[in-house]
């Protein structure tokens, strides 16, 4: 067994491989495409594969195209693994995936010198845009997808998810088969590190953080407060049924219970994307006859989110009777949150220089791992401007802190 | 001087006249259409005439096309005018503008056979669909319209507004030259009956109101907030700049000082006609990056509006510090209320039934005439469905309720 490279080494060849991410899927448009399946992210496959074999490690790609590195040696046996994904949005950043592939492939190198069965794994295709849906490689490696999706088009039209499968080499029949791959049965544990997607590490000046649990949704796309349009002018207040209004009082309840849940420590966070008064019609001096609007709400508690459900229902009865107007809030896309595995979250904020624990509230793909009862555990890094835009902006002393924190936590977890 | 005629009479007149106008304005996309200074404009202008004759009445058009009708003895002398207009909005109603003209000619009548100097009249072009502003056949009338306006092609396309009126016979020149037409000087007093364009006569179960002013505004047609844009799952709530809910607490703000106002006694209505998120990139998972949004305040009370419009701006600031946003209100649009003549309104709201006074809260021809020192009145009549749709609804009854109170002031005030 052969001692722990120094760290500047580390740190280069991650600086090294993000630049050659960059380079693979630098867009002439602005910032960084990388389809699911496409060559780019294949070409960022191949670049993690070499560097994987420049320190000992085996490549091998399973029957959907994930991308597995392993000392020659390990052969089958059930080990941790340790990854994210290489493809990313549309004019996304560099760094969303990508940091925590490179933080595998590290983390493997290190496992392999010290003896310790593990792999590291790309994931293919993370990112929704490609397919309509998230997590098509996890959940492909583990027989989840059915011929609806397989027979999606990739966005930018063309090539079916099941011709994407096949184009890289893989099986796409297995990925609609109901049975998971062996590669992704022998992962014992998941460990993702992924840059952080909102301010929070900034905010706290902390380098880096233990994911405990991935936030679930209540989002409701389409929802519409419907009333009465009339002239702007001539209609007094109690006569009127004015959606925009109903809309605001809405908004300010949800603002309101969400300052409270917050004082009381729950985990809560609030959005209305969309707000639209009628396309055609709506004009200053017209009261609207409808409002559209979208809101999601997401918490890592499930008691939360059902908390908040029944207040939105209640409030949406409440403010439709007094205001005379209907609240019809259309489909619901819910997803429940993930409490990740708490033992190794715990030893990531343990060994960090400033131990720190946050929820995530996007999803990944340790919550698709989680969900199936792998135990999965992720560190964030500290990142600048948020995600899926051209100027994220991680450092890499972050990110080998992250990668650190991970390492030490992996040692004390899995070496068990 | 005749007996005045029975009562039912004139119900059937303003029945077969209003008959009349529909059929000449149907449009066949649905509603009424009858464009300013256009064809169907102009044979309502021809009914009207030939209905005047039948009862005595001389017809004649002023240099910019408004129809005025009168004893062919009356000549030159001073005298009150009763009318409104005959063209209406695309697809609009049929008694927007039409019910004060039936008014106009029926007082013109009873003036008649009682033997007191009256006229009635027609204005032309009162709606704004057709130049992009309003009371153009009273404004021209006043010469008071510039270049500008009159090279103005109506909507639709092809004439201008100086086409428009050499093409029913007039002089354009005249209608820019700053001086008012000879017509429009002898108006000793203006009186106006009018469909009320809200619910407030159906509310509360009157046929008629007498109106005492005409609402002022402050309008923001183009008013923004900007945020920032974010992952609606990963910015906590502190760290937020949400225009969304940014606009939400300002609209809440409205209403609450809106209540306020009301309960205090003053006059006051409040709507925000557009609420827009970014049309390309505003969706359920994002914190939108600006919201647009409209503002209509209106008050018969300057002091009111100004009040309102210091709260506006205080509240614009206290909100954009708290929630680190910029409020932008862009261009403001003002109209200052206009007092009706005071005399004349009591003397309506005496002669009805159940006397009831109320601000207009849209614009009138008749305070163009107050704006230029004309003693105006108007009465409202009960409408059903607002004003400027096929749906209009005011029956005969209370058109000849509205007559009837505006006569008996007539009678009170204009006989000296």
């Amino acid at each position: 067994m052969n001692a722990i490279p120094p760290r500047t080494d580390e740190a280069a060849l991650a600086a090294r491989l993000l630049d050659a991410f960059a380079s693979a899927g630098l867009d002439p448009a602005g910032g960084f495409t990388r389809p699911a399946w496409g060559a780019a992210e294949s070409a960022c496959h191949a670049i993690l594969a070499e560097a994987g074999a420049l320190h000992g490690l085996a490549a091998h790609a399973d029957a959907v195209g994930n991308l597995w590195l392993a000392p020659p040696g390990l052969g089958d046996v059930p080990a941790p693994a340790a990854g994210s994904h290489l493809d990313s949005v549309p004019r996304g950043g560099n760094f969303d995936g990508a940091a925590g592939a490179v933080a595998g492939l590290i983390l493997a190198i290190r496992a392999a010198r010290a003896g310790l069965p593990f792999r590291a794994v790309a994931l293919r295709g993370e990112e929704s845009p490609w397919f309509g849906a998230p997590y098509v490689g996890t959940r492909a490696a583990f027989g989840a997808l059915d011929a609806t999706e397989l027979a999606t088009p990739r966005r930018g039209g063309g090539a079916t998810l099941a011709d994407c499968i096949a184009a890289v080499g893989g099986d796409p029949a297995q990925a609609g088969a109901g049975v998971p791959l062996p590669e992704i049965l022998r992962v014992s544990a998941f460990w993702e590190l992924h840059i952080e997607q909102g301010p929070v590490l900034i905010h706290r000046d902390l380098p880096a953080a233990a994911v405990g649990a991935v936030r679930g949704h209540l989002r409701l796309p389409a929802a519409r407060c419907i009333g009465q349009a009339g002239h702007s002018g001539v209609v007094p207040r109690h006569l009127r049924h004015d959606p925009a209004m109903a809309v605001a009082a809405l908004l300010m309840d949800l603002d309101d219970v969400w300052a409270r849940q917050e004082q009381e420590g729950a985990d809560l966070v609030v959005t209305a994307g969309v707000l639209a008064t009628e396309a055609d019609e709506a004009t200053a001096t017209r009261i609207p006859g409808e409002v559209g609007f979208a809101l999601d709400i997401r918490s890592a508690s499930p008691t939360t989110l059902a908390d908040v459900e029944r207040f939105l229902d209640a409030r949406c009865r409440e403010i439709g009777t007094r205001r005379g107007v209907a609240f019809d809030l259309g489909r619901a896309v819910r997803a429940a949150p993930v409490v990740l595995d708490a033992t190794r979250a715990a030893a990531i904020a343990d060994a960090l220089p400033k131990p720190h624990s946050m929820p995530s509230g996007a999803g990944h793909d340790a919550a698709e791992f989680a969900r199936r009862g792998v135990p999965a555990a992720m560190a964030f890094v500290r990142n600048a401007n948020g995600s899926h835009n051209p100027a994220e902006a991680m450092e890499i002393p972050d990110l080998m802190a992250g990668i650190e924190a991970m390492w030490r936590a992996v040692l004390v977890v899995e070496r068990g």
